[in-house]
């Protein structure tokens, strides 16, 4: 029996999946505030242009430029997809479990695929620079990489508290040549006013964001990129789960429930909605789960107008929302400490097509579960992909005690090299 | 163009390539030290029966078993083969460039590729548990998480000062499972000695190898496992050349130099063996360079009978070798500081057919080559690896002064993501 399918590089999808056309509903369009300026008409100088096209296309499917297919080959596309026959023995379910492997990205994380495509666009549109803000790290390590492979410069604004104590992922940053600066920074005016008054100032992904934002607008060359929520984002995610469904076709077998961790939603997105499509299009059954924290269960929250950003710069996004000024606790899986979820997945959860579990925010559940499929399958996931590992060990537990043999497929969105003392900490690891 | 080249499970190597019996002369057989006890007579009771039968073999392929292969493709094999057209660009050389992927590996190393192999071996002959040791830590991860994926338990003795620093890779044994004993410990007779004099000790590879060596042997139940070096070590991991030739097919193309770091010769072996077969069998005409440190310049030292090992529990090898108690400074290539290669790789170099660089201890000149690599590449080489990088950009930039297309291919034997404070500090990154 077949461990892992593996594709050649020529099976590479080539063209990304635009579920827009397919929602049972018109997507709710952006919208501005009733009060100040409009943010609307403020997106083309903040957004690139092909990006910007993207995020408001009604076509079905979209061909991935040439130019963007040889870089997600440099980047080591397409990846593997295991079956998890050790973990299945392990856990003694009649279930199949079967993960695919963003964990093989260069900075760790799947983040890089939607960097590859914006760096790419960003340099056709003859721009030298790409400016981001970034929390955990994660996005701004991808862009930071994303921008080098592509031939443009790259300044990240990174919130100052986590700035400070991931030392190892800065360094990985300045290896691929970025300008990072802890934010509130003094070489914004905005992040000025704060770092003058507070140059220990522990900033946040709202203050981080305004000062991304501001360094592009003021400089011709450069633009501004994001990592996840909008619909162009998650488009261009979505070469995961199409890779996966081939890869699914070469294994024989389809997947019952589909399962990804889900803060913003480009991971869940770029994984789920080409099966989400198949629900839509084809009538296939499919249940689909949203692991989540208990600190940030946006899915859970009100479907409702809410700003995407603190500072409420941004145009307003019908989204499940906790609201766009709600205080959540530091936890592991910082990636999924997000306010509020893509439209498109809001609009579907909305709809009833997706369910949410959230962990509780000590993370001991997540991280013993995991534990569990480290031993077995020996790969590291991320803090924030270990939520899709647990959910998944979850179902197939259920599975044991149902009799039901389900086909469970679920996404690691990253490795874990870089996270260490945080499974340390949870797991009490000496 | 081609950017990347994989190959499906289906096309996996079903065989290693053992070169001995192409060797152009018989390899010499190792030998007991005049005075002592019989170190030949005793590796029955130390080594894995079949890893034994393997060491002195004439067959010149073997089987790889089905359950291996399982295994491997558990690991992600194969693994891509890179075009490295962005450094191409970046150097204007006219060389093409090729790099093999074992950074995929789920420890960080190719290291996995053996350890897989003597896990399932020795689970096949009963054993419950292997114990080992470890110095930089890349063999002692490898083999807990050989060990978990087939199901037997682990014990590693790590030398005290790099265990008391590298405290990640510590946590990540511990994911697997393993025992891990700071060496000298005062679990067995010999490390007690040291230990109770001073529990502080630093400990030595030597001493490391006496305490698995003394657990093993009081235990029935439990095996050792060795990493590099002997001559199976170095079959198991020719399935890296071997899947590179069927790559280089794919590419249509051939190299002319073949490069890769050497410090015991497992990964170096396990990269060029199946090429240095074809000069020997085929006629084809290849430069193979070993890069390595001006700590630990081994091949550039005598060509004579030594220990394997500073506290002479092994048989003589016929080695190039600095002498086994050669005292050698610490570098972040850490695993490429030991005394003596592998016998095979050392009648090699002794019979002109392999080269070999050794850079200077500071390691800028190997990190600043990598730098660029990382910036054109996008990936994160381990610092031993970076000292094939390194060599494969001075390679290719004597081939811009001479104008020559050489046809360039190096592995890449791990990632950095655990050793990114080596590449602060060498490069000075802030």
């Amino acid at each position: 029996m077949n461990t892992m399918v593996n594709l050649i590089s020529k099976d590479i999808p080539t063209r990304w999946y635009n579920i827009i056309p397919d929602l049972p509903e018109p997507l709710p369009p952006p919208m501005d505030p009733k009060e100040g300026p409009s943010r609307i008409q403020n997106l083309p100088n903040l957004m690139i242009g092909e990006c910007l096209k993207q995020e408001f296309s009604q076509e079905n499917w979209m061909d991935i430029p040439g130019g963007i297919l040889d870089l997600f080959m440099k980047a080591g596309r397409p990846r593997p997809l295991f079956r998890a026959t050790n973990l299945e023995k392990r856990l003694n379910t009649p279930a199949k479990l079967y993960y695919k492997s963003e964990f093989f990205s260069p900075t760790g994380s799947h983040k890089v695929n939607t960097a590859l495509a914006q760096c790419w666009y960003a340099k056709q549109q003859g721009f030298e620079r790409v400016t981001t803000e970034t929390g955990a790290g994660q996005w701004g390590t991808a862009l930071a990489y994303a921008a080098a492979i592509a031939g443009l410069k790259c300044t990240v604004y990174w919130v100052r508290s986590v700035y400070n104590w991931k030392k190892d992922r800065l360094y990985l940053m300045k290896l691929f040549g970025a300008d990072v600066h802890a934010s509130p920074s003094p070489v914004t005016e905005f992040g000025k006013t704060l770092y003058d008054k507070n140059p220990n100032h522990n900033g946040s992904l709202g203050i981080a964001i305004s000062e991304g934002l501001e360094d592009s607008q003021n400089d011709p060359k450069a633009t501004y990129a994001l990592g996840s929520v909008l619909n162009h984002v998650l488009m261009h995610q979505t070469i995961i789960g199409l890779e996966t469904q081939k890869q699914f076709e070469i294994f024989d077998d389809y997947p019952d429930v589909v399962i990804s961790c889900l803060g913003g939603g480009s991971n869940f997105g770029g994984f789920a909605i080409p099966f989400l499509g198949d629900v839509l299009k084809k009538g296939k059954k499919i249940k689909f789960i949203a692991a989540q924290s208990q600190v940030a269960p946006n899915l859970q929250g009100k479907y409702e107008y809410d700003f995407a950003d603190y500072a409420e710069i941004t145009p307003m996004l019908k989204m499940c929302t906790l609201g766009h000024r709600t205080d959540m606790e530091p936890i592991k899986g910082d990636g999924l400490r997000y306010h509020g979820s893509s439209p498109i997945l809001s609009l579907l959860r909305h709809k009833g097509y997706i369910d949410t579990v959230a962990y509780p925010k000590d993370e001991k559940h997540v991280f013993e579960n995991t534990k569990m499929f480290i031993e077995a399958e020996g790969w590291l996931p991320a803090p924030e992909s270990a939520y899709s590992v647990c959910c998944a060990i979850d179902e197939a537990l259920k599975c044991k005690d149902s009799g039901e043999k389900k086909v469970i497929a679920f996404n690691i969105s990253g490795h874990g090299f870089l996270d260490l003392p945080g499974y340390q900490a949870v797991l009490g690891l000496k």
